[in-house]
């Protein structure tokens, strides 16, 4: 781990910079599995689940039977905890409705904005070692509350044709229509374009591995829209000697945990508290049992040194960090300050994963910088805003001479004449 | 212009198959001025700029001089007419500020979404016969409400060297920062990668022609956001005998003379409707100026008879037109029953180009179906909602046993940790 003291302007682009891959490279693989699903529906998507998880399937959809047995095999705990989580990502979520006003902008004209739900979404859930039932409720939770009429859910099986238990509860809890046991590129072009057993949808969310994200790059160019570029996961942390070096340790390596290429930064003005949070961080680090993935991300790991906390917001918001921790007596002013950064952890007690799992906020949120521009999934990412309006003759007789010199004036003179046929009728 | 009796719901991909174009075969070409733009700057871009709009440019950036004069050169009426627009536009936007609530989702742990401008838009208005400046409103009014601190318009000089008078008039009223002489895929590249002359910028907005449309999809896809994938321009009419087939052969022709590719559709459970407005096309057809490219855009254009309105409104929502324009008597009903669409016209004297310049909604929407998954550009197309959270001791206390055996249950123990020391002070 990096500790870069008071560096120059100059500097920031570099220790800004992330370790994420450009996977434009893999972009010819991807698009020979993209096109074979879309010319053979479920029996390609099978041949690669044989291929790339080892499974033969017979069915790509989990039964019933095979849902009612996993929710048995779900501990009371993880049932509870699931449930409360969902209650709280709900209540956050369910705030975020969205109903238009009416709007008047001259008289006899009216405009509004109406939210309508994407009729049918998809939802990645990747495998691995460890079930992502979180991501499930991260995204079925606010697909259900914005209305969407089919919610389809796609993840690789295990070696045994089976969907995780926790994964199968969770989506039960969370409303998802249809669990695909599919992985992959070819997870991703089922939902794409459609198959026999997969409905096509027409917003796919979630994240995924580097095939993945490929995929969901290449179908996002024309047949589908897509939550958000993915990259590798980041925490910054900005800390002044208030705060507990234990506290800020954890943060760091519990970003760290995620894999090799995660990143987290330290942001302070005091460099009194650099040496504990380095020595909380070894100790703490000693008994993970991801330690090894841990280290490594460590190594793209920075804390960094500044000399008041002007420049530090400054950093931060050329950095545009996914997840932003501020744990200073002035936390309160300071997160005000925010620009760039998908979500913000508030004080001492608000560690990242409170959002990651249960506080209500959403986890799927800009990475790689990418917070500049774009927001976390939140209810806007499963609607629409259709523009309404409705104009009197009243309303056209006011604003149609402006609309016939602004089209006469873009030579569309056919624009102007779609006012002139109406106002001759008055 | 084809006419179809009743189709089969089979039949109903075909009729609702736009000409749009693959891009993707241009991405090689796009790529190397891409390139060329990142590396070598201003330089690459003037050397694009005297290769495809034959001009030699000193300066990249509009100066003081040459919009003070252009100013004087824009009629009075035009002025006017830019301005009564410019403040409908400004209304309607205005009316879509979001504030974000604090929601308290379990005692102590309150979360809340804050809407912050992005810092710094890059707009593009393409050349051509006709200067848009309809689209500099469209764009740059919502990103001045927003709060975007820098707005960077590209737009392609004339043979002179010069923008066109009205454009600058037009970014000037909108607030626009800096206008760049600029067209094509090297226009997009300046924005995307930033250059001596034009700033770097977060997201890209704006229609172009398929090369723009090919190096937005390829910025987009790592550098930098943009507004949605584009494709021609397109409108839906549904209508009933009560309408006036003057009216709907106007919104017809209005939608053809945008270009070759454009496609406009009548969908009407009324048989006598159809020879009234077939009449009324062809009539004002002849003495329009740009006959021969809107005669080229109806032949993509249809007349479908349907049995009952419902199946309308299915068709309807399956085609996801970009504009809808409903004249029938119960416009308002059927307006209620639209799930797919940019941007809805009700009633007999709301025609398309009330929308398209002066109405208050955006002209920026999604065309090729994409109206399943995408809103047109609106107030939150500029900025973005950054999730908050606080949490106080009693709220960890009470959600961090729930955090801590999810976390457990995806193998993620440092997550657990982050939970586990702060619980241990208090």
């Amino acid at each position: 781990m990096e500790i870069i003291k008071y560096p120059l302007q100059e500097e920031w682009a570099s220790i800004a910079k992330r370790p994420s891959l450009d996977v434009t490279s893999l972009f010819d693989t991807v698009r020979s599995v993209l096109n074979d699903v879309r010319n053979s529906g479920d029996e390609a998507v099978r041949r690669y689940e044989e291929k790339f998880d080892k499974v033969l399937l017979s069915e790509l959809v989990a039964s019933e039977s095979e849902k009612e047995e996993a929710y048995g095999l779900v501990d009371e705990s993880l049932k509870d905890a699931i449930c409360c989580a969902h209650k709280n990502i709900e209540t956050f979520h369910a705030s975020q409705r969205f109903t238009g006003r009416k709007i008047e902008t001259t008289s006899g004209v009216t405009c509004w904005q109406k939210a309508v739900a994407i009729e049918k979404v998809g939802l990645y859930v990747p495998g691995g070692t460890a079930p992502l039932f979180s991501t499930v409720l991260m995204l079925a939770v606010p697909a259900k509350i914005a209305g969407c009429k089919e919610i389809v859910l796609c993840t690789p099986p295990g070696k045994d044709g089976k969907v995780n238990p926790a994964i199968l509860y969770a989506a039960k809890v969370a409303g998802v229509s249809k669990v695909c046991k599919i992985g992959g590129i070819q997870a991703i072009a089922a939902m794409a374009y459609g198959t026999e057993s997969v409905p096509k949808v027409y917003k796919i969310f979630g994240p995924g591995n580097q095939y993945v994200t490929a995929a969901k790059q290449l179908v996002s160019l024309k047949d589908v829209a897509i939550d958000m570029p993915a990259g590798p996961s980041e925490v910054a942390v900005i800390a002044d000697v208030s705060a507990n070096p234990e506290f800020i340790a954890a943060d760091f390596l519990s970003q760290a945990e995620h894999g090799k290429d995660s990143q987290a930064i330290l942001v302070t003005v005091d460099e009194a508290l650099i040496q504990p949070v380095c020595d909380a961080i070894n100790s703490q680090l000693s008994v993970l049992p991801r330690a090894e993935i841990t280290a490594q991300a460590l190594t793209n790991s920075r804390i960094i040194l500044m000399k008041d906390k002007n420049e530090v917001m400054d950093f931060i918001n050329y950095y545009a960090p996914e997840h932003l921790i501020i744990q200073t007596e002035d936390y309160a002013e300071l997160a005000g300050k925010v620009e760039n950064a998908g979500s913000v952890f508030m004080g001492p007690y608000t560690p990242e994963s409170a959002g990651d799992y249960a506080s209500g906020t959403n986890h799927t949120l800009p990475t790689n910088g990418y917070a500049h521009a774009y927001s976390g999934v939140n209810l806007d990412s499963f609607i629409k805003k259709i523009t309404f309006q409705e104009i009197t003759s009243e309303g056209i007789s006011k604003l149609g001479p402006t609309i016939q010199i602004m089209a006469e004036n873009e030579q569309l003179e056919a624009h102007r004449n779609a006012v002139t046929v109406r106002l001759k009728t008055l």
